[in-house]
């Protein structure tokens, strides 16, 4: 009995001892502003890995110097039974953003997340297409984890015993200012793993930390000019005539179409894939992919990466697959070579020597069920764990890598991604479908490094239509999704005028999009941009305390008020959509004077207004002195060396720049420099009216023919 | 170049003899029909170790012999990187019960859960208040992993390459048959730890595998009979007087009361908490108790168990609590004797020495945010996971021993529990409240050995009330909860007879509902049963097509038809319930003739029936042959020696039995034998009429005055 009293003691002594030495980290510079550390062992497979990420030095070397952000010994590790437990200090107002995709929250802190590729399932636990282990702070730094394992993060929710800043102590039956979540002054991260690689990135400002994540990652991608353009996917068993057909229909709705979806159908089989052509619907691929092309369209293949029996590469790559199917068909091993090779030549053969633009990779997430059990062994010895973290990743990697070998850029769709992705041609989509949610998903995109699309599928009335529509178009890919209901674009015809409308604005701001997409890869900055991101951008609200329910809310937790309807594209263009149903909204207006983008008017400056509906806009508000590049009506996206004319909006009364970007929006040459940046400039002429004019700051690939000056505000 | 391709042929020869070669387990005889394997290293702290279970082997021997019920060959394991993976089999047609209190899937087949001790959150992914890794097959046997660790179950979704039976490849393309969940044949775990120990448990039928795992858990708990009475528990801040007045308000409606449930403000400072009374609320507890006892009523106590530093416990603690805090408590290290000791001690003297009757252990489950980190560490060495997989357990063991010590048996409230508490005296409850919902976990408490109470709280309207109450008359606990509502049973006063009517219905069925808890105990049957541990049970309907929709359901899954919403109570009462807004409902009859609880009319066999709804009845059918014991309507239970009337109906034309059981109601001396059992037969006289005698099998305490035989069927 005393024995086993003393061991109880000898536990209670190690166990302080060790609570209270925890060790610190040692923190290396890994790039300009941002630092490095390891605990324990690290794995190899890890996300930057599985991404093959070629960090940007020059383009990092442009930010400002910065120390370390953090205070370097309130951040800890403790390494307990193969697992390490890290702690990254908060302050009081810090507000945390980011760790993933999700749809429904943006401020993360006071929320548990386990980081898990999945699809999203109504609730933001951390399992959701991208579960990037990013976090930017309000106070301007980011933390990223790179492990490829299920990462449990307590956003501020755990509260040490020994922490030097406790919560206050309430008695929840008298005291009216108890709180269900007490106040903790950490990240506490769970990795379970024998070790860890770490990254924390300098800001100073909450983008600027942002910029810096994207830019290790090799900075955003820039899509070719067709993948900013319109797209449709068609119903699954689709022809090659009917997608003809279909072709068509779009120039006679006088609809903008760059790319089409092609679905399941123009596989031999499906589920698994044997990413073999359907002889009977698609007898003449090359033929239909030239046919197509001489419209001056593209082909987009759906597949997922499952290898069906039926088809040729099944025998190449059944040596190295995992052990458990998925749909009957082999998971490859994406870390071996050999797969890679194998996929790589029949991919080849069979799409891109045809013209093959780009791929749609479903499945890649899970949707729960439909992936490999985490029982799953794979001939590298990955485990199944560490390929569902980086599956989709590696996915993107090898296809994008094709078309980089072929200098030719692709932009496709993804259903899973994570850290490392911001360098990669694709763009995540679902199967969930409110319009809401997928609006915060796509602010919350601007933080982790990936695009996010609110495709259009099906939608109950005309009004619902045209407000995704709307959105869709502004957004990293303007979608059509009619895989499975063959929904037209013009199949509200009350709202035909109002899509074509929004559409087309979409197209006549190819020329800024670009330039946006462009501040990405150059800068790091994301083209769809919460608003939280924006300097200037004061919405501090108070939290509304909760009623309480003993089923509804039984801890009275007070709600949460995020910006979440709300985004920027690029520097200039503040979008505030509206939803179904809404007669009004308010609109959160930045610090400056804001202007209506179809007028010209003045809105407000650093104040919430709120603006009535109509059907056919959606709500765009232009910074004072914002100058907005639009071209003409095109349905179509301009074809290298294609001239079109260009008209300069500005807004407001004050002076502005604004520096447009080009290349020959299809290749890579721009990485050797072959791009053009004009400088537009607004002043102050000896009249003391507004004036542009133009710098030529560097020649290269222009494709504009005329430029015209508009100023919009009176 | 040629070395590493040389590694990867290694690797995947390795992987190769690995995955054929994989080891089967050594199952030994642990009980009579309950096998025991163990693998690797098993952890010291376990589910079962944690519940300090007492197996009733006496019992176990009374069940057929049988063999080990699954092909050994076809378990297997494999031990990587610190986890275990396990392999059980499975028939084609075989459904999966059990693995948690699901609250909207009775059949697991086809799923994927991560059995984590949570609060509900809506969807059954594994997280819920008894994440027991117990399930029994359609087929008769029963599988019990005894971790306590996040265990992800793959309940019939994975499937291996090499599986001896393959599911049927189709192309999704054009094969309508293509099913998004192919067909498995198997059982997969991950049991995250070096080593696990497993039981297999015996039927011949689903209900004897169950018996066996409840009878290894020491049978079932025999409630005292006050514990079987009405409770009401109230608002937060009444005072000793509020409760006083509150009971005086019982007798004046004519409502059963047996015990009150005492709310936060008992104490002088909740969440966290002192476990001490609160002197302005409750200046003379002793008193109070002994006023509320000369009334006939017994008083339970909430709490969660996180230790305010306000309170004596607190120094007594400190030393033994875990790294962090929960709402500023104290995270008590239960493994720890020292922890036990003080919880013992105080507890004894704030609460057992004064009468308290028992307890409602709220917090345990960690409705997500509100409990320790799996981050924190405790003094015993003990993670912080297996913490919360056991702590609902140990707090239910430990505070249940205080009262097996002085030979008093309690009934109380507990938030959170796990494998092994089929003989703890504790009810689950939650936050939820869709009754539909509530009904199906009701039915699936009764697969893994754990009570729940579809607790009653505010509702909508009088309908809703009275069908609530409905069914909260035939759960475990009969309760009202008015913690922040204040609601009464007469809150709606056109249902108010209704409402009373029911409650009393159950205060009459007191024998029936005894002996059939009494059952659960000596032969392990739960006494709140699904439809499909009854034999003769054949609802096997086929599942629905699903619809395809790209958003809904983008892999046209069909739905899953399971019986939830009827159950029985003990082995001759079925209950199907109405639920708000029904006129009508189906009943599934399982074989055998059945007949209408009130009137004694026949209404079918084997066979679905459609009965419309009365607000003033709850369906009740019983079995032919069926006796059903009742008393007289008292409020109360009957105390130690007092002796009721019994009235016994007979159902059907059949001959009959019934064998009552009872004791005295209140101590554990049935465990030496001190009960009586009287057998009720129904035979057919000389004339061929039904006639009843009584044979007593067993003399002892019995509490029923007068007997009177009532056939209902004409």
């Amino acid at each position: 009995m005393m024995n086993k009293s003393l061991l109880v003691c000898l536990f209670i002594v190690i166990f302080c001892i060790s609570s209270v030495a925890q060790p610190t980290l040692q923190w290396e510079k890994a790039y300009p502003g941002v630092w490095k550390a390891s605990v324990g062992k690290p794995e190899k497979l890890t996300l930057l890995s599985a991404a093959e990420i070629h960090p940007n030095i020059p383009a990092l070397e442009k930010l400002p110097v910065t120390d370390f952000p953090l205070s370097k010994a309130d951040i800890s590790y403790t390494i307990i039974d193969h697992k390490v437990y890290l702690r990254f200090p908060l302050t009081r107002e810090e507000k945390l953003y980011g760790l993933g995709l999700n749809f429904q929250t943006v401020n993360q802190r006071g929320r548990i997340l386990n980081l898990h590729v999945d699809h999203f399932g109504g609730v933001d636990n951390g399992r959701n297409h991208a579960p990037v282990p990013f976090y930017v702070s309000s106070n301007g730094y980011g933390v990223l984890i790179d492990a490829a394992r299920y990462i449990t993060v307590y956003a501020g929710t755990a509260v040490r015993r020994d922490t030097k800043n406790p919560p206050e102590l309430m008695d929840r039956n008298t005291n009216k200012k108890w709180k269900a979540q007490p106040y903790s002054d950490a990240v506490e991260i769970l990795v379970p793993a024998d070790g860890v690689t770490m990254y924390v990135f300098a800001g100073p400002t909450p983008m600027q930390a942002v910029q810096r994540y994207n830019l290790m990652n090799g900075g955003g991608y820039i899509p070719p000019k067709w993948g900013l353009g319109f797209t449709q996917r068609v119903p699954t068993l689709y022809t090659q005539e009917d997608i003809l057909l279909e072709v068509q229909q779009f120039k006679e709705h006088q609809f903008p179409l760059d790319f089409i979806g092609v679905e399941p159908g123009w596989q031999s089989m499906a589920y698994p894939c044997t990413f073999e052509w359907d002889s009977t619907r698609f007898p003449q691929p090359k033929k239909f992919i030239d046919t197509l092309s001489a419209m001056g369209i593209k082909a987009n293949l759906w597949l997922n990466p499952y290898v069906s029996p039926k088809g040729s590469l099944y025998t190449k790559v059944k040596n190295y697959a995992g052990s458990h199917t998925v749909w009957n068909g082999l998971v490859p091993d994406l870390t071996l070579k050999k797969v890679r090779e194998a996929y790589t030549q029949h991919f080849a053969k069979n799409h891109l020597d045809l013209g093959v633009s780009g791929y749609k990779i479903d499945e890649t997430d899970g949707f729960d069920n439909w992936v490999w059990p985490d029982v799953a062994t794979f001939p590298s010895g990955t485990s199944a764990e560490q390929m569902r973290q980086t599956f989709g990743l590696m996915m993107q990697q090898m296809s994008a890598s094709w078309f980089k070998d072929r200098n030719q850029r692709t932009y496709g769709l993804t259903r899973a991604s994570n850290a490392g992705a911001s360098y990669l041609p694709y763009v995540i989509y679902n199967d969930y479908y409110n319009h809401r949610d997928f609006i915060t998903a796509l602010i919350n995109s601007s933080f982790i490094g990936i695009l996010w699309t609110p495709e259009v599928r099906a939608s109950q009335n005309a009004e619902e239509w045209v407000r995704r529509i709307q959105t869709v178009c502004f957004s990293p890919m303007a979608m059509l999704n009619a895989w499975a209901d063959g929904t037209k674009p013009w199949s509200f015809p009350e709202v035909e005028t109002a899509v074509r409308d929004v559409a087309q604005l979409r197209m006549q701001l190819l020329p800024y999009l670009y330039t946006t997409f462009a501040q990405y890869h150059f800068e790091g900055k994301p083209p769809f941009r919460a608003m939280n991101l924006v300097d200037g951008f004061g919405f501090q609200p108070a939290d509304v305390n909760g009623n309480l329910s003993s089923t509804n809310n039984p801890y009275a937790i007070a709600t949460k008020k995020d910006c979440k309807d709300q985004y920027m594209v690029g520097d200039n263009i503040l979008v505030a959509p509206f939803f179904a149903g809404e007669k009004s909204r308010k609109v959160f207006l930045p610090q400056g004077k804001w202007y209506d983008f179809y007028t010209g008017d003045f809105v407000g400056e650093n104040q919430i207004i709120e603006i009535p509906s109509t059907l056919e806009k959606i709500p765009l508000f232009v910074k004072d002195g914002g100058i907005i590049p639009l071209t003409t009506v095109h349905n179509q996206a301009p074809k290298p060396g294609e001239q079109l004319p260009l008209e300069l909006r500005v807004y407001g009364k004050s002076t502005g720049t604004f520096t447009l970007y080009d290349d020959d929006g299809t290749t890579f040459n721009y990485e050797k420099g072959n791009y053009s940046l004009n400088r537009f400039n607004v002043v102050i002429n000896a009249k003391g009216a507004l004036e542009g004019n133009i710098t030529n700051i560097k020649p290269g690939p222009y494709n504009y023919s005329t430029v015209q000056w508009r100023f919009m505000t009176k």
